[in-house]
């Protein structure tokens, strides 16, 4: 496994293992692995004969009052994490690598952006289509593996692929989860040990959700407030739930096969984000 | 030569020349061709071995009020033209091929394009940017060869190329200009007969301003005054007259070798720019 700094390095890297015909697959992240990223690091394996990792945590895309400075990280140990997933290069530039004095250039997804995790997050998804942008141009992999825990970010990112005809195909891994249900997150960290068990409720109410779905519930609004009053129960603030289409994240009017159930919520300080699809 | 309306058989052909070991060099442009297009499709030929040449009003750096629908067009004669250049390929898509439906993504060089043409023509760059960065991912050239007279538009693409860690070589083409001076521009052909002679103050106060710091005037707000005077006294509406450094295009408080004076006026409805380096 080679492990590089440099934008440059990993350009020269990837064009000798494509020289050799090898198919370039990528997973972007933002460090402190755990079993979602390492999932998505599989698929790629899978899928690709030559796998790239970045650790980058992105300034651009956390708001002044968010948790930039207090993001977990672990260097010595994702690399160890990596290693033992097979994984070929990882890049783990510094800040002015990627953001050098004088950077400029931002990349937005109108209308996607602005939505859901967008409207608690002014600017998050400009941040990380412009990193994601960046990295794509320094790796130019074939494929890359998002995971579905952060589904708005997915589907913003297929939206730039296919907007700026990009050779990219973006393949999506399932949320992996705790044995309490609890979607695994680099955030999880942070939670207080009553907070980390009031946190399961967010994967209940998911749960709940789907199965009132299968029970005949149709009307959106009657499980999204039954959700919200779970959630308050439970000492969690909501951001949001919601009841949204998986391709426009629009609000539906009825409940139908693949609809999207999208939540975020505060415990404490913490904000954590789920989903399921009916 | 090759003359083709849909992105994916470009990026075939292309992806064919490359196989083959060749150079691709790119010049974009917005059609109605004129001998500063030309020389700029020279340039390209002497760098490349596959020359790409792309012909798209692109609706999105145009303002609501701006002249979209009158910019002309006659791409039988561009097609003669460049044929006779030896181009190896045409690229002239329809608006659909580069914006379809749901097409949500621009990108922007923040501080460069909200100055200078960037005052009275807001989003025109992030327009140009996008459209640019777009025909880039299509054509995936090795060089792209813009015309000087755009001077802020090549700063801002450069910029862009660097931000976003394209292998793109931009190379920039001097102004091409008519015998009595004039800039070469497609909308020269929007001028009454009274204004397109008036029009020549514009590369006359240009010169005048090189003469003047050649004669050891270092004060760029003596120069502009009297550059607007002249401007104005041949019926020009200044919409700027600027003294600024070539790379930041911030306004300098000294002249000194290098300097870019950049003009932008309108004569009748039609707008006009024009710049000299000191």
């Amino acid at each position: 496994m080679r492990f590089v700094k440099k934008a440059r390095y990993v350009k020269k890297i990837v064009a000798q293992a494509r020289k050799k015909g090898k198919i370039i697959g990528f997973v972007p992240t933002m460090g402190y692995l755990h079993e979602g990223h390492l999932s998505l690091v599989r698929i790629a394996r899978r899928k690709a004969q030559f796998t790239v990792v970045s650790l980058f945590v992105n300034p651009t895309q956390f708001g002044p009052q968010e948790d930039l400075q207090s993001y977990p990280r672990d260097l010595k140990r994702d690399k160890i994490l990596l290693k033992k997933e097979g994984v070929d290069l990882v890049f783990y530039p510094e800040r002015t690598e990627i953001y050098p004095e004088g950077y400029s250039t931002y990349v937005e997804v109108q209308g996607l952006s602005t939505i859901l995790c967008g409207v608690s997050r002014p600017g998050h998804f400009r941040g990380v289509t412009t990193v994601v942008l960046k990295l794509f141009n320094i790796v130019q992999p074939d494929i890359v593996v998002f995971g579905r825990k952060d589904f708005q970010q997915a589907v913003i990112i297929k939206r730039m692929v296919e907007d700026l005809d990009l050779n990219i195909k973006i393949v999506t891994g399932k949320i992996v989860r705790e044995k309490d249900g609890l979607a695994m997150s680099s955030r999880n960290t942070y939670l207080s040990e009553k907070e980390r068990e009031n946190a399961t409720v967010l994967y209940q109410s998911l749960v709940w959700a789907k199965k009132a779905y299968s029970g005949g519930v149709r009307d959106p609004h009657w499980v999204i407030d039954k959700m919200r009053d779970m959630i308050e129960n439970r000492g969690g603030k909501v951001d949001y739930v919601e009841a949204v289409d998986q391709k426009t994240l629009k609000p539906v009017k009825h409940l139908y096969k693949g609809t999207l159930i999208v939540l975020a919520v505060y415990f404490g300080k913490t904000r954590l984000i789920d989903n399921i699809v009916l």
